[in-house]
């Protein structure tokens, strides 16, 4: 079983350590503030107050051990690059580390970190898109110009078939998959008529997907 | 064209502000920091430097007019609240605003956001998903037991056609699409055979799509 650590549990890193540790994994939560130690202590197989500055007590607490770190440390950039630093030197084969912006990022990778993740940049780029798309509950970019999406199914193909919407030649788009309250129905037939209320899982390049949005 | 503000630019509320304004609307920034204005300028429609706790410049600079607000400001509890507060007395039709826990969160939705989020959790839980399963590339959640995941191909299915894996009968699944480089083939018949480095989308139970990760 792989073992886990998380330096800095903030509200990114607290949430990345709770939910390996309900996963199953063992998870060792590190932070300099004992109030936030105290919180997280039942929800994590071991919680303890450590300054990442102290390089001793880090290597006390077993960080060669783990097989993959996460530094959730944010503002404290002087932090966040001391810990990636110390981690990788102590042999940690996989770290990913938070950044604030691309100099940040560019620094961790340069010492190392295996992978920088902007979790605030990105959550933005997520919402912006769900606000402009308001029937888009979810989707996966497949590749710069084609993704799925999750849809709340338009008005203009409610009670119509698949094959009287014409779907695939008229807009270009394929439905993978229709949900209908807790029913998903994987590769529906021609003959399945869309209600109003189904949600549509369709793939299409993000001109053709752009364009459905706009008849909603 | 929907007008958005955003009040309060820093990680997560300034990438709002930005893909907003990326993807052709009309933005305006708002933080009490001089320094985050001045980096944002250029790349949203207005911005300025202002401290919500002044209503009367929140009049002034027009936050009626907008048709959506995003409340971006994170560990200042008060001046979250307030803002929400004044924004939704000003008779904005949608307000979200971003929760550091489950105690703001519920104080905002009292006030009137009409959705509230929390991006540092939603990303850490994202993060240990894919960190505990390395094959898995992006996923949607259809409902809590069923998902569709973006994979790497397993191993176990390299060489043989969909109908020789038998998967829908031997492990529960469903491939809707299969992408080989920047071809996607969605709806891949019996006879496709599935090759190293193909990526797959597949839709099955949580349990089905965590077994055939284990045979990885
Ligand atoms: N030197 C350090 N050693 C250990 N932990 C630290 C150190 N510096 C900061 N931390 C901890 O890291 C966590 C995250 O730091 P901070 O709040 O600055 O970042 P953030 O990016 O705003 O976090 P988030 O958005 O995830 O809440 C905090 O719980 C903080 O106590
Ligand atoms: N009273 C206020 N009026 C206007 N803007 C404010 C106010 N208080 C804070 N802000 C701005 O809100 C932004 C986000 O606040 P803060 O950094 O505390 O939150 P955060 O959750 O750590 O942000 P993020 O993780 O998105 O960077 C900052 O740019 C800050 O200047
Ligand atoms: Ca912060
Ligand atoms: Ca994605
Ligand atoms: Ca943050
Ligand atoms: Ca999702």
């Amino acid at each position: 079983m792989k073992q886990f650590a998380v330096i800095g549990c903030g509200r990114f890193g607290g949430s990345v350590a709770k939910s390996l540790y309900k996963s199953g994994f063992d998870v060792l939560a590190l932070d300099d503030d004992e109030c936030v130690i105290r919180n997280i202590a039942d929800e994590v197989t071991h919680a303890a107050t450590i300054d990442i500055d102290d390089a001793i007590a880090l290597k006390e607490v077993g960080i060669r051990n783990m097989d993959v770190v996460i530094i959730g440390i944010g503002s404290d950039l002087k932090a966040s690059v001391m810990s990636t630093l110390l981690v990788k030197e102590m042999g940690v084969p996989y770290v990913v580390a938070k950044a604030q912006d691309e100099m940040h990022a560019k620094v961790l990778t340069k010492i190392g970190a295996d992978r920088v993740i902007f979790p605030e940049r990105d959550m933005g780029i997520r919402l912006a898109y769900n606000l402009t798309s308001t029937n888009i509950l979810d989707f996966i970019e497949l590749s710069p110009d084609y993704s799925i999406l999750e849809i709340v199914s338009p008005k203009i193909w409610h009670d119509k078939s698949l094959m009287e919407n014409n779907i695939r030649s008229r807009f270009g788009l394929s439905i993978l998959a229709i949900k209908r309250e807790e029913e998903i129905n994987v590769s529906p037939q021609a003959e399945e008529i869309i209600r109003s209320k189904d949600v549509l899982i369709v793939v299409g390049s993000n001109e053709d997907l752009r364009k459905v949005q706009e008849h909603e």
